[in-house]
């Protein structure tokens, strides 16, 4: 039941579900004689902490793993034809529920390949459930092809991580994960072959508690003191400050101080549109940021992190924000940033929403069809003009899209999901998970060309869920990021090495026919009328679509 | 200058070339007043190691690395669209040459996104030399998104690695990098953005030593002596004792002794075909491959690993070869299996290689070409039929080329790489590798479609470059190895998880669309009339093809 799982209101607990289960009380009390295997203990807790998908690519050592998904129904198993697509669909799926998904893979190469997109989730804050299998306890030693250091390899993207040392351990080391997943972290369980095949009893003990610590009142006190006095003062929005609630209560700050309201540079998850509060993004190139960010005197962080450029330039500051300017943290890690913006918001004696005029809310807007033929803005003008209730619009557009943001605040009420750790490749992935997360949404990818080949294999699996995403390709041709970034750096991108090896032409990639190739259905436009058409009729026609827009 | 990097009689010194490089003697001595950045630095004594080739995908924080390729322009650089693809092509690039080829990666998650193909370096024992981008040494604490233990994850496949601390200290760094990677060892050079912009004198200073230890008598002797005595007796070929020179000394020492040839499980590069000796290759299923070496009262290995089987499995043992069997080790890492081999020869009095009758050294002889509907094995003998002289067989065809082997013992000379480490997706990228390691040889990949699908973006480097490769697709649609494995764990292929996770159908992969929207042509074929009449084809025009063999 996906509704179940999908809370934006309040800290997710599987002892709130309706269908039975209580908090605190053990699940499936040990039923004398009845025994199942390591594996099936995994699903059966998994499935009692809510769980109910497994993004998988499963090997030799995951056999008894995915025998298991015979037995326990409810956790539905999604083939990945590469790992990357795994993790990139449970960012998606765990961006949109607030709850985790699961992945399967296949020992350390397995992992490594869905390390990149891991660092995405990580980075999010998504929650997320690895399960890696591993060699059988006692082959380990005897160092055969595959074996790799998974454990190191699971430490560089996870927030909780264990091996699991005994089949007496599964269910306690599984709710283990799931709650550290729930709290906004990467959890990786690694489990040898042996102790998935071993004789469990059957206890499935999911007793997730609260998983958020409680709000700081001195730090909200502090915050808004600061919002309250001195002339020039922003509340940036990070994690689940920009879910609706986060927003509305953020509103609500902002109409009893007059401060701007700002979103982290690659938000992971942000609800907007009309009837929504209207949130500055802070600009990717450091020269913008810092004109917009330096002119605040004092600047409350909810639930954001401080922010920073992408990369040191030299001659430019890391930090975005000066020592002399005020930095208030209304929120640390495990904190719930909507608690804490509601209770600042009480705290200024902030008017109720109801209370508060429109304007303090997006009016529905959308541009204008633009005509003739496509530049990246008229393509996200085209997409801000058609995107229906709801979408679920995954960027990672890059320096195509730039535009998006500014042109769609008025669009109809949608969630907005970019690249978070800034690692390619997230895209396409994403969307699977989000479909799969919210059956009834349009999914509309709006995608660059250069990061979508590094996952483009997420397509088999959009075709072969019959998913509904949209894929725009902004075709440049090109790592047009890297070129900008080379002129920055004083160095033509004309530069022979410079166009070696960020030039995607020669051969261009013919996307109509490798998304056919991958079994999802694509034509290719050059002109904003064609791209309209070609938007509507994917989204009245449903399931998984690619355009390729060609700049 | 490939030739002078392809030496396959010998250790690789850079001394040795033919372009005024002494060994022992600092190259580029400084000239006063002469600067060169960090960057320029780091080719410019790739070069002077005899470096020349660079798989690179960078991003923003190689820069000035991708810039200083317009200075040093001895080293080539090559895009892949996905790092997997880089990774697998120096792979390739190496075992065919034994010189190492650099790669060029963007921070952890480019580092990530390349690891699997490193691990099969690695088992393979192959030398690579990465250049990993990290972020300028003052934004480091500032954890900007794209942040990661880039040292951690690189720790998992390295056997030397660095982060550079001074740009003082980055030539030595480099030559010591490459020194690592040329005992046969991937090197992991991590470089500071601002380090790589800081100015240099110019001073490229390789003294690359010797990188074999002495053979080790007493090992030789040791080795004599069991091979001497008993009735049933292995030698077990790895690494260099698989190329020509140690084939011969092999071959001489089994004229002496009676001893059977074995060669590992999955051989890194291994040449053979008509007038090399005969070498068997122990089975990757465990009763097959316990059958073969139970037999045997004592085995030597030569460059090889003891044989341990791919996966622990229940009941069944997983080294190999028994306590009670005589093991001796000839030599081990870091000593040259080809000197050892020779040594052991002239110990045992064997006869020279021109003294051998003809019976010692496959004989020609090809597969008559099948007719009618395509099976594995009627495609294996297709290939073993047509493959020309000195051809360079890339086998990661699975379960779908088991036949292979066999079926060419006796075709026309060639060299067969093999997936050394396990991890799927070395093929397509390693072809890369190897093509442009050996212009003039023909490539021909071996491929199953579940692990194309891996590195699919392979294609588009192999169009790029118009490279003579020829990829055979065994289309099964399905991971059928898994499939072999669920059924000898007892459980059916047809339970609903196991076709989910196995079953690569609905939708069926166009591998011809596929192909041609990567830029490299393609057909379908069903009959072994169409396949010999397609690899003819490709064969005789040159440049990249693909063809899907549907089974």
């Amino acid at each position: 039941m996906l509704t179940s799982l999908r809370d934006n209101n309040g800290p997710y607990f599987p002892a709130e579900r309706s269908d039975g289960y209580e908090r605190g009380l053990a699940y499936g009390r040990k039923r004398s004689g009845v025994y199942m295997n390591g594996a099936e203990l995994i699903f059966k807790t998994a499935a009692a902490c809510g769980i109910n998908i497994c993004f998988a690519n499963p090997g030799t050592t995951e056999i008894p793993l995915v025998a298991a998904l015979d037995t326990i129904k409810s956790v539905k198993p999604v083939l990945g034809l590469f790992e990357g697509v795994c993790t990139g669909a449970a960012d998606g799926y765990g961006r949109v529920t607030s709850a985790p998904a699961m992945t399967l893979l296949h020992l350390g190469p397995g992992l490594a390949n869905g390390v990149a997109n891991l660092h995405n989730a990580r980075r999010a804050g998504t929650p997320v459930v690895n399960i890696i299998g591993e060699h059988t306890t006692w082959h380990r030693q005897n160092d055969p092809p595959l074996a790799m250091g998974i454990e190191a390899l699971a430490g560089t993207i996870s927030g909780w991580q264990k091996t699991v040392g005994s089949a007496d351990s599964i269910s306690r080391d599984m709710t283990d994960a799931v709650g550290a997943a729930l709290s906004g972290r990467i959890a990786t369980l690694i489990v040898p072959n042996d102790l998935q095949q071993a004789d469990v009893s059957d206890r499935a003990l999911p007793t997730l508690g609260p998983i958020f610590d409680a709000v700081d009142r001195a730090a909200v006190d502090k915050a808004a003191h600061a919002l309250k006095n001195g002339r020039a003062r922003a509340l940036i929005l990070g994690g689940r400050g920009c879910r609706e609630d986060g927003l509305l209560a953020a509103a609500r700050v902002k109409e009893a101080t007059g401060c701007d309201l700002l979103s982290e540079g690659f938000p992971p998850y942000v609800e907007r549109g009309a009837g929504l509060p209207q949130v500055d993004r802070i600009p990717y190139f450091p020269e913008a940021a810092l004109s917009l960010l330096s002119k605040y005197e004092a600047v409350v962080l909810a639930g954001a992190h401080e922010p920073v450029t992408f990369f040191g330039y030299p001659g430019l500051p890391g930090r975005l924000l000066t020592e002399k300017q005020k930095k208030v943290v209304l929120c640390r890690e495990g904190q719930d940033t909507i608690a804490a913006l509601r209770l600042l918001a009480e705290t200024l004696g902030a008017p109720r929403v109801s209370a508060m005029s429109k304007d303090a809310f997006a009016a529905f807007h959308r541009p204008d069809l633009p005509t003739g033929l496509l530049t990246p803005e008229k393509a996200c003008s085209v997409i801000a003009a058609l995107q229906p209730e709801n979408a679920i619009i995954v960027d990672e557009g890059v320096t195509s899209s730039f535009a998006y943001w500014d042109l769609s605040f008025g669009a109809p009420r949608h969630a907005f999901l970019s690249v978070a750790g800034g690692a390619i490749g997230y895209g396409m992935p994403c969307a699977i998970g989000a479909a799969l997360a919210a059956p009834g949404r349009k999914v509309i990818d709006v995608q660059a060309d250069g990061s979508a080949l590094y996952t483009v294999q997420a397509l088999w699996t959009q075709g072969r869920e019959g998913l509904d995403i949209t894929t725009l390709i902004f075709s440049n041709r090109s790592y047009r990021i890297l070129e900008m970034e080379f002129s920055r750096s004083g160095i033509s991108a004309a530069s022979p090495a410079a166009r070696a090896l960020t030039s995607l032409s020669s051969p261009e990639i013919n996307w109509v026919e490798m998304a056919w190739g991958f079994g999802v259905p694509a034509v290719s436009v050059d002109t904003s009328e064609a791209l309209a058409a070609e938007i509507r009729w994917s989204l009245s026609e449903g399931g998984p679509h690619l355009i390729e827009m060609r700049l």
